[in-house]
């Protein structure tokens, strides 16, 4: 064990997408990185429940022969809570890459895309600058749910948006209407109010709705007014496309 | 060779995502279903310029062991030629299918997102219903510059919109004004109008330029004021985050 010397080069810490949930859609890139990074940086769920990206990563190496760091992100807006335990995260992770090890945190869908690495990568490169910060892209929800549902997302010319949906029904509405294509994601908890817009636009049969995509508990519904009152759970999303 | 024996069953139809220039953003998916295609499709440039996506397979398989399929999509707006060329090029394919083969058609980047493929499968299901089409995602160039630049598409409940640039200056102005991040793609022969209006906006420092994202020839741009006048070619695009 040679870990307690200390090398002057600094560790790499890696954004890994590791995909949207069928491990194959994992990049070559992605793989080999995790095969060659001594210490794995992964999200720990709450309440037990198993983080996809760890279960992904499972399935292409031993993770027994790796440094496994499950890593706790607070859920709180409370800002100094945030603080505190986002400061204790970023200690964490840098206490293996200033050993000179690389860290490869891994990540559902992209890191770019409304991920945690988000703020992981903002913060360590505010609180430790020498650290070279590095964002491996991975397949989104969004593009494995155009390729599932066999709904192009945008083609010619066509303006596609992402909007991240909320009881902002006005807001809801104006994107059905400026752009040729919408995914709206975290839909479940506001899929009433969605129902009803997608009827007041006539845009009910042009939606569509997808839970886990790619993942072995995935769903697809082509029936989207049927949906009226479901609970649909997290890492749900829409496609409307007119 | 049994090619000549004519199958009950019909051969599969793979819109196949290569990711964005740089082999290694595959899937392991994709690199599965080139390796055991029998037959790969490929869209050949215009002028001798070579296919992106045929120069990604090139690095994963030796080409002289598949039927290679070089496919030429016409490049004009009018109705009739186009109808012509693209009916031409589905029986072309169509011919590999009904012997049972699977054929593999690659793509740049993300099947479902501004590709050729959309109108291939729309076409190919409409004169061949009993053809299976399926669409594997890739790394689009949008997900793939996030992670180049360093610049987040979208964290939280932001908005972010992929918008084809135009001369539509007043588009231009208000996608930049209604949504918190935008990429403009196909962003070189209009880039002077785009850095007038960054300009009007204030927007400037927030914008940054790709090229050929990943690939051999990536160029990255963070200075876009400078870039005033220069003649940046296809495959460019811009991400503006505010």
């Amino acid at each position: 064990m040679s870990d307690s010397i200390v090398t002057a080069k600094i560790g790499t810490l890696y954004g890994l997408g590791v995909g949207p949930g069928d491990p194959e859609l994992i990049t070559v890139k992605a793989y080999r990185i995790i095969r060659d990074t001594p210490v794995i940086a992964y999200p720990r769920k709450r309440m037990g429940d198993k983080s996809y990206a760890l279960a992904i990563v499972e399935t292409f190496i031993d993770t027994s022969r790796k440094e496994m760091v499950g890593l706790t992100f607070p859920m709180t807006r409370d800002a100094e809570t945030l603080a505190r335990e986002w400061n204790k995260t970023i200690a964490t992770v840098y206490e293996y890459l200033k050993t000179g090890r690389d860290v490869a945190f891994v990540t559902e869908g992209d890191p770019m895309l409304y991920s945690t690495f988000i703020h992981m990568k903002r913060l360590m490169e505010s609180l430790h600058p020498e650290v070279r910060v590095e964002s491996v892209p991975g397949i989104s929800s969004i593009n494995a749910s155009a390729s599932r549902l066999g709904i192009p997302l945008a083609d010619g010319d066509e303006i596609v948006a992402i909007v991240p949906a909320t009881d902002d029904r006005e807001q809801m509405r104006k994107a059905l209407i400026e752009h040729d294509a919408v995914i709206f994601i975290k839909v479940a908890k506001v899929i009433d109010l969605m129902i009803d817009v997608l009827f007041e636009l006539d845009l009910i049969s042009k939606a569509a709705v997808v839970h886990k995509v790619t993942g072995q508990e995935e769903r697809i519904y082509t029936d989207v007014a049927s949906l009226r009152g479901s609970d649909l759970g997290y890492l749900t999303l829409m496609v409307v496309r007119k």
